[in-house]
């Protein structure tokens, strides 16, 4: 007897869209402490967040229909913290504390709306903003990037077989399958998933966070998506990201302030979180410049997630920077997160083992790697440099320098200010892929 | 919201078993077609069939829990021709030919039952024989070795997470794909699948057939599988096989009828089917002297089915038979069936290509090749060399020479008889792998 569930099937048939953002919870962990910190010392501030395409030459208004877009946006803006995830951020243990979430906070969100969108075809791209309050646009970041990559997914296998949809996932299981079975052979590894804003679609992205927790057991200590977290009883992963100092530096209304932003804003944090979560950026504006202003308490931080230097150099400088403060580094930790594959990680992994701590955030190699995997000819299923970046903040642009000249966002004036102020030293362009 | 057939789940909760023998069209077409003819010459002729594991290395006693077996032999003697079935055997065309099986034959099949089975451990391997009337055992041989081939992978697969055996399909999925890519170079390629008996399971199979059907297109023809050519609107696949000049050559009374039986069946066979159906198997007692000693009418039979000699060495050895008898090769089809895969099924296509009709029943290599796919540690996913093979017929021992000796089958005796009447030329060891 064939059995059909016949209430789904009809359901099936009839549905408006097949929603891409089902929970605001799909989102990443640092989006919601910073989100905390931001409403309450910067309720006011508006801030503008735009979708920026670095692979200049993948024309995603072609790939992408303009109303399915819209669509998942719109859909995106119905969708609201249900009581059930509410309560699980109310009274889930994070980073072994509990409440890390005020009561106050909880009750703001049950309310939450992401606010309207800006979104207009220009020479054969999007151009996608976020106006509105910070407290409001920064939660765009996440669902904008994971709208615009599955789409452009379901772009690349529409009118495919069930079978080269089948061989596709087989391929890409196998693949990545194939990159645990190599990271099994480090027995001190600490990687967890932060690939939400680049996967391939959230259906991958959790068989993804699934296979790492079956194959890398204690291994894997968590991902960075919030409702993945919680649906698979994982920690949930993440600290803060650069629209903090992004914001606080384009809010700076003296060079001096603007020179010091970038310290201000970790005062800031930590007033707000302590232990494993005194996790800092250095890149924002250039680690080099960044480490040789830090103020000493720095050290006493748990580590850094240096994210756009290659790992190796950029570890090593940090190391050689906690040193000159005399700090022994077997204490600290290091993040790498910056486009990392296995092979990165396993090279990484060696060159520092014994002499820091070191946690691995795997992003886009982890749940958007379908090269050599469809059975079919396509390249738009590789994945590509798509960024959702603060770009305005109280109608003042925003600026990041990044380590990698490549990765840098803002206008050319400010960046040539910002460069007069915090310096060039130690940026190297590196090629972006992802 | 999640939704969960309940009525489903229920079922599955408390079933009896999962059965490996779902139809008695999950068997080999050339069963069929046999029948049909044993029924109307050897209608009472009682005859033997057993299951022969070449492999003594592996111990199935001590890898398939006897309770298990027992329990899927008896369910599959359960199973009835259904009336769809019948229907569809009676109404459906076979290799252009309507009405193929008589409404006499058809209405005998309506109350088909496999008959009794004699199972018993012996040294770690079973002993397990199916004795009663040719028309009966007959049918037994497919389901025998299919019970017993999924049972072996089921236990081999036990306790194994949802994720290893999600890699596992996963992998044997891309390798299967990728022997699809390289045969689609093969622009004249025919190909069918032929690999019921040794499959893994039927669901693989199942899926391997929807594989071939989505990336071979018409270079496809079909399975010999009944039930998948019905469910999959293909063609049935076959023609006949060893049992056939087997259980003829152990009734003949003399050397001399001995010595004649294999061209007699064929006779007989010409009574029943034509066209694409007249293709004699010729290694039974070793193909050079079988052809030495073929009549003149056999080179306007459609072709021949070499079985068990290297492909090109007995492709050449027939085409030089046909040129012998003034026949151009060209017209003819030669069945390549004999353990292929991609490797030889390329080697074979490029080297008769333009000479001969080629056509390859791919079996083994197809629907169950999981080497290097298990994320885990097992050899007991690799298929084995088990046959179903007439050993008595009329209470006199039944022997197969073939033209590799390791793969012959029957007493010592017996066996040195039969090669004194056919002869041991042609004949060379070479390993069985499947």
């Amino acid at each position: 007897m064939a059995v059909t569930d016949i209430a789904t099937r009809t359901y099936d048939h009839n549905w408006r869209l097949d929603p891409i953002v089902r929970s605001l919870l799909d989102t990443d962990f640092y989006k919601l402490l910073m989100l905390q910190m931001i409403r309450h010392l910067y309720p006011e501030v508006p801030v503008t967040f735009s979708v920026i395409n670095r692979n200049h030459s993948i024309r995603l208004a072609e790939e992408i229909d303009e109303a399915e877009l819209r669509a998942q946006l719109d859909h995106a803006r119905t969708v609201r913290f249900t009581p059930k995830e509410l309560i699980w951020l109310a009274g889930n243990t994070f980073y072994g504390k509990t409440q890390m979430f005020s009561p106050d906070f909880i009750a703001w969100l049950k309310d939450f709306q992401l606010p309207e969108y800006d979104l207009h075809k220009v020479n054969g791209q999007y151009e996608l903003h976020f106006h509105g309050p910070w407290t409001h646009t920064t939660l765009w970041e996440i669902p904008a990037l994971t709208i615009i990559n599955e789409l452009r997914s379901r772009a690349a296998m529409r009118g495919q077989g069930r079978f080269a949809l089948d061989v596709l996932y087989a391929r890409a299981k196998a693949k990545l399958w194939g990159k645990v079975e190599r990271l099994q052979a480090l027995p001190d590894l600490v990687i967890s998933d932060f690939g939400t804003r680049r996967r391939h679609s959230f259906l991958w992205q959790r068989w993804c966070v699934e296979a790492l927790k079956e194959g890398l057991g204690k291994r894997f200590i968590g991902t960075s998506n919030v409702l993945l977290a919680m649906d698979n009883d994982l920690e949930a992963i993440g600290t803060n990201a650069h629209e903090l100092p992004m914001v606080l530096a384009a809010l700076a209304k003296t060079d001096d302030e603007l020179a010091t932003a970038p310290y201000r804003v970790l005062e800031d944090w930590r007033a707000h979180y302590d232990g494993n979560l005194l996790i800092a950026l250095p890149d924002a504006f250039g680690t080099t410049a960044f480490l040789e202003r830090a103020p000493d308490w720095l050290a006493e931080w748990t580590g850094f997630r240096p994210d756009s230097a290659p790992p190796i150099e950029g570890g090593e400088q940090i190391i050689r920077w906690w040193q000159s403060k005399g700090v022994d580094p077997k204490s600290k930790l290091l993040i790498f997160s910056d486009g990392m594959d296995v092979n990165s990680i396993e090279a990484t992994y060696r060159h520092f083992h014994g002499r820091v701590r070191m946690s691995f955030g795997w992003g886009t190699n982890l749940t958007n790697d379908f090269r050599d995997c469809a059975p079919f000819e396509t390249d738009r299923l590789d994945a590509i440099s798509l960024v959702c970046k603060v770009t305005e903040a109280d109608g003042r642009p925003a600026v990041k320098l990044s380590d990698n000249p490549e990765k840098a966002t803002g206008e050319p004036a400010e960046i040539a200010r910002y460069l007069r102020i915090f310096g060039n030293e130690g940026r190297h362009a590196a090629a972006v892929r992802v």
